[in-house]
């Protein structure tokens, strides 16, 4: 995914295709100053769904990126593709198991130069992702920092993605991930539904992902991406790289 | 590991901590022209064993590596360290568990600059390994390349290890995981025992490991590293980087 200059956002919009976006939705999100939007979620995915909000929302100045969290979002036509690597998953298809389906039998190359990894770090137990994935969820901040450790050091990922999603995580948790690595840019994203909080992850991530709010309360979006440009990033890390 | 120019390895000598090496063979394996030495095993595998090892092996001219691939392996004094990255296993331990518990629970900073990934296709069902790390055996070249691509385009992995341990695999499987990446280096283990079989393999894969030979017939070592460096190298790949 090197075309787009993703290290650079600070303040990401995930748009799940399993819920409604209301017109007036769709128009808020264009209209708020997100940086990218991702198309993703983790039930009842289908390419239909992701076709029409791609459809929806492309094209219209926000790159529009989707989350392939199921062979049914290798749908043509986005500005680029995250593929989740779910660290701390209990089953192996969600760590290379569905990958290496999704590459065997794919009817034609795809496009890895689209591409970008993220190593996944699942936190809330509660969360469908986490049971989905059968999560062995860390036990605090020194637990989730060795996670993103192995994700840097041993898989050589650019990209740690820790995913509270529904719940706002202890933000010395994601500070702690973001210490432990040197180069690797981390995001965060789970239950932000105000500026405050948005502010306060934009403080200890690189990248801040605003999800659920989009279906419900649409209006307050704009304000969080004013709240992340507005919050100084993180500063430079002290591991050696 | 970027110390050391693996690349240009062709030929590397696997000694197994938990088999005897008899004197004279020790002295075969450092007079063989082997590029490397590497220490590693699967069953029972102790840290006095392999420090033991290292220390008969290590500071002879001969790079010796240790492969990690438990937490007792993580003995000082190695050249560099190899890190399995169990690309099919069944259960996530040696995928990314078992890594994350040595950070976690690490008393030193782990030397990272020492260290090197290999995403292994473990492909003999009937080894230690494949029992040890619940493997789903792939099926076939199309199945191996597959798992090469995840390793190198989904991980990011520069180095592909097509492990066969105790069986000669078919050539075919091992040219197809390195059709599959575009950069990674291919490492091909497993039932080498003739200069014959080790030229075989060097012709389809980058690097060519001997292991079981050095504990029983440890004299017919230095004609598969002769036979290994009169081989043409694989050519260029046809994939796009």
């Amino acid at each position: 995914m090197k075309h787009l200059p993703w290290r650079r956002w600070r303040h990401l919009t995930k748009v799940d295709p399993d819920k409604p976006l209301p017109l007036p939705a769709a128009a808020a999100v264009l209209a708020s100053g997100t940086d990218a939007i991702v198309i993703g979620g983790t039930d009842n995915i289908e390419a239909e769904a992701v076709t029409a909000l791609l459809a929806r929302l492309t094209g219209r100045g926000v790159p529009c990126l989707i989350e392939v969290s199921s062979p049914a979002c290798l749908v043509h036509g986005a500005d680029g593709y995250l593929i989740p690597v779910v660290l701390n998953a209990g089953d192996p298809l969600w760590l290379t198991g569905l990958h290496q389906a999704a590459v065997r039998w794919a009817a034609e190359p795809l496009p890895w130069h689209l591409a970008l990894t993220e190593g996944y770090i699942v936190g809330n137990a509660d969360s469908a992702v986490a049971r989905l994935t059968s999560a062995r969820i860390p036990e605090g901040p020194h637990d989730v920092a060795a996670w993103a450790t192995v994700a840097e050091k041993v898989l050589g990922l650019s990209l740690v993605y820790v995913e509270y999603s529904g719940r706002f995580a202890d933000p010395a948790v994601v500070a702690a991930a973001r210490q432990a690595v040197a180069k690797a840019h981390v995001v965060y994203g789970g239950g932000i539904t105000t500026a405050a909080d948005a502010a306060r992850m934009a403080a200890v991530a690189d990248t801040v992902v605003v999800g659920n709010l989009v279906h419900s309360d649409w209006t307050s979006l704009a304000a969080t991406v004013s709240a992340v440009k507005r919050t100084a990033p993180p500063g430079a890390r002290q591991v050696a790289p």
